[in-house]
């Protein structure tokens, strides 16, 4: 028997009854969907942060899964609804620009939804999470053709969640993506990227801290020392072992990082100890 | 295959294991069941707070689902266990209140649940919800009639969640029943019994607070500026775009508010500026 | 058609992509599987509180059930991960004494898990419940023999999640085991040994408060009272009706509970007052 996935990561929080509604209304269209939670504890009205933590658990599911992702300040005003096929699944968001990482990562085809017969009526103003996201999820689930929801378009909106740029020549700007639960500063660093990377060859500075530590897992860094460490996300991570980097640091999501490749003949420098404050 | 579905609706919160341990029971009798969860952060012994939640979401399940609501200071003591039909729907609770929008609204028929055969033995004192709530729902969702469980009673207890009182000729008196995660503050005021609401022609007081303007779209708010809203819940809201309400009015669950109709002489006078603070 | 359960009790919060990775990574190998949350919300590092919380609520699931426990401080350092068989059921967790409540209480074997062929490819240094113990519990529940992911051990980390130690010829020491959401103060003293526990036939010390109060049901219990109760883990409970007994008494996890029978003579004694706040 299918049983077809559908996921939900919304800033609904888990307080209300929202998400029980949506879940209602995608089983009362498909009863035989299992549906999973990803978050929804996305910070209110967080595009940026709810586009991250859908593109960091997509490409885990299997062909087929519908993912839904509402964080729609715009709820009741002229945004579109999209409906976007990349990576052999499915998107139901707004047009906000919560896909654009999956959009820029992947090949896609995009469709603007406009078929009210799959919507829940009436649809009221306030929750389309409800009355158009979770009954569109359904019918998709259900097994009818993406084609059938509206046409493709070619101008959906994009987010500016940006790689770090260059800054010199042998340094980077970048930001924190994101604070995870444990207080690990998730940076847009991608780690292919800067895989030579090693202890004393460069130094990164976050707020006013410099690390120049890399280590390959958390239970080499010492206690209380800040170190880079490659995340499971394929980004570089700001860490400390068993701490918060983020308090130590000072430092939260948007937070400006810079990296910078040093010169060979200054490793083993005595005045490059890892994670020294310094005066300003 | 038949996959009947579970919701759970608690004050169990998410850190312990008593969530977990209701769904082992549950499975453990009908491993079909799919378990959806509503919410287990209503506020602990809120049994007004669980009441709206479930209302609010039962409507959007298919036939056949077993609702689950376990807010239960009275645990341990002599409070009867009710098993409500209603909607084609099936609803397990204890006897304190927490269904009685629901009775309120659906033609229903109530039974004290009485069959101990059903419940998990040995019954501890203090969680019902493992030992009675659960099981009786696992075996409902595995076909057990409702007949089984217990006798019909009709002297169930009714909470007093009231709809607004009328207050003179052309005005009511109602309360906060929710504050939802945006801050939103949603009212008593039956969204259709209000259709006519149109700005400057009204005015809401709640606090310190006199609102004038109505919208029907969130976008279609100031920042910074209260508005009433027909909520997605079928209630009126008092809201403000991209902000929380509760803390701009200093309001909460319980709190007071008045609605009145204003002659159409005074529309459009300069003095019913919207949101405006009173001085009193 | 089979339809395995797999149930997941974590300290990665819900804000993040942690446990929607796990959950994709788990369906993409048995899709079948039905996935109950536990719990995610266990304290940042604390493995005996991951050890009370599964320990509580694997004895509610049924045979065969798949149990992930990932509370893993030491990720991507060399410590093992387990695969568990007791009481017809499996557990895979890091071998940190997260199951040691378990293993102390149930006929068991124990496995070192080797097979990296049941491996999420690659296997990334810092997120092995996405790369090693999703993709496991995929594999059991679809079937794969215990066996086969690696050699039966002996030497497994055991906590010291103590029972409580004799104390003198008519007392004992013991703790806090957790808080739960109610406030309520778990201890480790078993109440099947304590059965006889009757008001004013014993005291219990916890930080400054002295209790010899004891109940069989929350509502027997006055407002602002602290009591005893046999809690429905099978433990004493430290408790207070509709209140927070952790907060009346300053108490947390782990702190310091003595238990003293009282000579019969003393019983009725006007200074025994319950909770009464001591000089010191």
């Amino acid at each position: 028997m299918r049983q077809p996935i559908v996921t939900l990561t919304t800033d609904f929080g888990l307080a209300d009854h929202f998400v029980g509604a949506m879940k209602g209304a995608i089983l009362s269209i498909e009863p035989r969907a299992r549906i999973v939670d990803i978050s929804h504890l996305i910070a209110p009205y967080s595009v940026a942060e709810a586009a991250f933590v859908l593109w960091q658990a997509y490409a885990c599911f299997p062909r087929g899964t519908v993912h839904v992702a509402v964080v729609d300040p715009g709820v009741g005003s002229a945004r579109r609804t999209l409906l976007v096929e990349a990576a052999g699944q499915y998107f139901v968001a707004p047009d906000n620009g919560v896909l654009s990482i999956i959009l820029a990562r992947e090949k896609h085809k995009v469709r603007a939804i406009t078929a009210e017969r799959y919507f829940r009526q009436p649809v009221s103003r306030t929750f389309h999470g409800r009355d158009i996201f979770a009954p569109v999820a359904g019918h998709l689930a259900r097994g009818v053709a993406p084609s059938r929801f509206g046409r493709l378009i070619s101008d959906c909106v994009r987010g500016e969640f940006a790689e770090p740029a260059a800054s010199g020549s042998s340094g980077w700007e970048g930001c924190v993506l994101k604070v995870d639960r444990f207080g690990n500063l998730i940076t847009n660093f991608p780690s292919a990227r800067h895989e030579g990377l090693r202890t004393g060859e460069f130094e990164m500075r976050a707020g006013r801290r410099r690390i120049t530590k890399h280590v390959s897992s958390y239970s080499e860094g010492r206690r209380g020392e800040l170190f880079v460490i490659g995340g499971s996300s394929g980004l570089l991570e700001i860490a400390v072992n068993q701490g918060s980097a983020a308090r130590l640091a000072g430092l939260a999501a948007g937070s400006l990082v810079q990296l910078r490749l040093v010169p060979a003949y200054t490793v083993g420098n005595g005045d490059k100890s890892t994670t020294k404050e310094e005066n300003r």
